[in-house]
């Protein structure tokens, strides 16, 4: 397997993570070739420098590739991989840039031998998607998670990870299983969450004007990812179902033990619990 | 009653918010007094030039203000209204620094007719509290409630708006009720979501050592306002229990109902419940 720099990279979904990707890779590999079934986004990624060559054929598209990363959503990751690996160069590592890693994973075991497939998860995003939000730098200091398969050859994990560091990432082994639980509560729950809290919102205090005067930057921080685009997070849910049902099990719970600690006025108790939360989130981000 | 600048103002409490508004009126008026029951606090304020005069005695603090304002937890405000009344000078205007205001006003309603009430609340805050993190910009562009009491004099009022003017903020005037069912909802809500959010990623993923490295925006943003002080976040909880528990019981059947969307695989419906909520963020912060 050739090294990155004398490799072809092709990236499949020019929006947000991929046309970022691009930007990080630029003058990291032999050259970029954007794909997007969308003319638009081709050529604004190509008006943005973020690529040697765009195209919206798919064959032209992975035609002499070394490495196909899927920067689309979940599911349409999982459609492209009916479709995708007859038409892959030999010994071309495929990977992708999706948020769920199980069924993305399983759908890759049944790829063609002559493709190395690697899963993929880069802990960064925006609110805003879309090749206009591009960013070189979105990659940069956050884990980019990889989960090899059986059948993943050494030489291919190295040049996942290879491809990881060069876009300023820290590459992290991990099991899809593993990662999807660790996701969907360090994620998909916040996610949830902030939904629930903006349609709280938006059913009772929003009918007051003076609301909007007085939201304040802990309404802010707790529900920015809410503004997050609907099709990966309906693609992500969709495909996490399991793991999301869990965490917000225990996490209805944990509200519901801090609402009764309210109602019953169990003063210790609750300052037990508020005390014992802010410990833990100073351990998390000190 | 006196214009500002020619006005003692003395802050009861030099916390982070205490500390924070000596700062911001520092020139603004004719002197500042800090008063704080532990010497310390009172040595560091004076250290940082914030005061004119630091005490730890009651009665010399607030000999001869124009005004006073509590700066301290909401339960610590209500216990001084109890004996700071007759203290007072004819004409002082009472301001308080509260997150809640029903209790504090109906206490405030108590006062000896010499004194002139006005509850407050700046929509500010940080998590580290304390001296050590006053801001003399933490009001700056910041909504600051006002809640009169019908005894509040037209010149009183304005000597409060004058004042939150003074640090930069934007005076807004709400009745006590209506302040507590909006920040009920707006902020007291979302700090017990990041509390129970952190609550969970305790009792389930921190047993992985992984989740440290993935952790992303997500969650750090969604619980931020969870490492906020105890005692204070303590008092507003107790202080505002009916309708926390109201905005509580909208948010946790909006919950629900997202569950359920995702379980029953109700794509339609989930689209439209995330796509609102999307919107509705966005109109909120454009």
């Amino acid at each position: 397997m050739k090294e990155l720099h004398r490799t072809q990279v092709t990236i499949v979904g020019l929006g947000l993570m991929g046309g970022s990707l691009a930007g990080a890779l630029r003058g990291r590999c032999r050259s970029i070739v954007g794909l997007d079934r969308r003319p638009e986004a081709v050529e604004e990624a190509l008006a943005r420098g973020l690529l040697d060559r765009g195209t919206t054929d798919m064959e032209a598209a992975v035609h002499q590739a070394g490495i196909v990363v899927l920067a689309t959503p979940v599911r349409t990751i999982l459609r492209l991989l009916d479709t995708l690996g007859p038409l892959l160069p030999a010994d071309c590592l495929l990977m992708d840039l999706g948020s769920t890693k199980r069924e993305i994973v399983a759908k890759m075991a049944q790829l063609p031998d002559h493709v190395q497939p690697l899963g993929g998860h880069p802990m960064c995003g925006k609110e805003r998607s879309g090749i206009e939000a591009a960013d070189p730098e979105l990659y940069r200091g956050r884990t980019f998670i990889l989960s090899p398969l059986p059948r993943t050859s050494t030489q291919a994990l190295s040049l996942g990870r290879t491809l990881t560091r060069a876009v300023g990432s820290i590459p992290l082994v991990l099991e899809a299983e593993r990662q999807d639980f660790l996701a969907g509560t360090v994620s998909h729950l916040p996610y949830l969450l902030a939904c629930a809290l903006v349609s709280t919102a938006d059913a009772t205090t929003s009918k007051d004007p003076a609301v909007w005067e007085i939201v304040a930057g802990g309404f802010r921080d707790t529900s920015r990812v809410s503004a997050g685009n609907v099709t990966m997070w309906m693609d992500i849910l969709m495909t996490n179902r399991e793991q999301v049902r869990k965490a917000v099990a225990v996490y209805q719970k944990k509200l519901s033990d801090l609402v009764q600690l309210i109602a019953s006025e169990d003063e210790a108790g609750l300052q037990a619990f508020l005390g014992d939360v802010r410990a833990k989130r100073l351990e998390m981000f000190p």
